[in-house]
């Protein structure tokens, strides 16, 4: 295997890349769509000083649309990037909740020193709290547990306790009953326990009151709180399964939700994407790779395909 | 000035005062008493190093009572110290709010960092979150305030909008005026706001409402909902007063509070102990030093006295 370029090597590549007649976008796919974290850190760092403008400069300048949004999201830091996003998501002032989907993914498909570091990071770029702009531009009850899933930070090793899976599935199971789905408990429940715990307790939920726990909330109601929870609970119980349906939402709906893609792509793609690719070929029945393929073009679908770890 | 012994040193000084007939409580006094929190830890890390023990199992083999609590919670990393004394209080299961001071300390009077060290630390040494163990031991509505409080992560700095804080002074005398303390809005805005903009939210509240707003709490009643409000309002607009009124209880009341009085040197002897000295003065009329020496014994005091920046 050749060695990797070196840090200043790759800065001299993507100068090059950006300047001339016309952008080399295949150098920029391949340079950074093939470097880790870490790498790309270093990338930042040493054009920076290289070139005394950001890499972030450089690449706006030259790029657009979908791939300039891909390319600068995989390039940011993650913690950066999940704090733009869920920045970019409170903003929209949109309805619904399909655009609060980061702020669960980050608290409840992430470790707790990500979330703490996206927090940190939220505070360094817009200067407030990231729960100060939930509690604005998030309107009750969704806020409350908004707001208790970001401040988590859950032990993080696996310890469960089947007495508490067993008492908290009965508490969870009372508050669908009576369709008190933002109580105290709830929030606490889903806030407080670390993920193994939550997900023997939905089993214990499914064993002892007939229905996965979500399947019950759906029944219980049609509106954003329900779909909140929903999204909750599947990005606790299988982070996976919720970034396959991720993506084949925004595959397989009228047009491409390219924003949606982008993100579960670039938030996996170090993370766990074989997993969401077996779950993908699972629930759809036909291979990711090809589905993005089929639904993408030009220079943001070599760079999607790049990160899936294909060649196009 | 002499330069400093370095931790190798400095652990067989102290390996040599454990050792031998009796133990020589001054070698470890003007050793550890005169270590940064950075020096003290490279300590920790080389006696564990050169003699295959911890320095914490040196230590409690050869000291004992209070002396050894102060040395010991010295010696831990701040953030383990605080996790311990966090998950004391809890365990005490004692009634009231006094014990529950710790809390409000590391969430109040504390950086965020700081903060979410210790809920690390918590998560390392106790096997769950320190959540968790809130909602166990503390009775509603107390927990639903701590929970909000240990969850926060600040804006950390200067930033203060004038409107805000109106309105949300007007929000907390609301909350006053129908004893809804415990709502909603006043554990927001407890916990998510900065301490810049509360203190100036307090101030608001002031010169609005006519009297400082914890006058007002404790006129609205005089349960532990209020106490602890109370205390959290003093640390957020001045630890160094709550530290001082620390000390000054600790010592003033029947018999010494040997635990506060310890806890609050050696939380603040390196952050802000010339602060806590002087609103100390200004409340008591008189030294805090003087204080201290005229209510402890033995060992223990010098210790503190040292902590102190005193000689004995």
């Amino acid at each position: 295997m050749a060695s990797l370029p070196s840090p200043e090597e790759d800065s001299q590549q993507l100068k090059k890349a950006f300047i001339g007649l016309g952008t080399d976008e295949d150098a920029i796919i391949e340079i950074l769509g093939l470097r880790d974290v870490n790498q790309r850190k270093k990338i930042r760092e040493t054009y920076h000083q290289l070139y005394n403008e950001t890499l972030f400069d450089g690449l706006t300048k030259e790029i657009s649309g979908d791939f300039e949004k891909a390319v600068t999201l995989w390039t940011y830091d993650p913690c950066e990037r999940d704090a733009r996003l869920a920045n970019e998501a409170l903003k929209s002032k949109k309805m619904g909740t399909k655009h609060l989907e980061i702020i669960v993914e980050m608290s409840c498909a992430s470790s707790p020193q990500h979330l703490v570091a996206v927090r940190k990071a939220y505070c360094a770029l817009f200067d407030c709290s990231i729960e100060e702009d939930i509690l604005v531009s998030v309107p009750m009850p969704l806020r409350k547990i908004l707001v208790g899933l970001v401040t988590s930070y859950r032990y993080d090793k696996e310890m469960v306790d089947k007495d508490v899976a067993n008492l908290e599935a009965n508490r969870l199971h009372e508050a669908i009953e009576t369709k008190e789905l933002a109580h105290d408990d709830v929030v606490y429940i889903l806030s407080t326990r670390n993920f193994y715990q939550l997900r023997a307790t939905f089993e214990r939920y499914k064993e002892k009151h007939g229905n996965p726990i979500d399947e019950d909330i759906m029944k219980s109601g049609k509106g954003d709180l329900e779909s909140l929870l929903k999204m909750i609970i599947l990005c606790i119980d299988s982070p996976e399964k919720h970034f396959a349906e991720v993506v084949g939402t925004a595959i397989l709906g009228l047009g491409t939700d390219e924003d949606s893609l982008t993100r579960a792509i670039i938030s996996r793609a170090e993370i766990d994407m074989m997993k969401v690719k077996s779950e993908y070929l699972n629930i759809y029945k036909s291979n990711l790779d090809d589905a993005v393929i089929g639904d993408t073009f030009g220079e943001y679908r070599k760079f999607l395909v790049t990160l899936l770890g294909g060649k196009i």
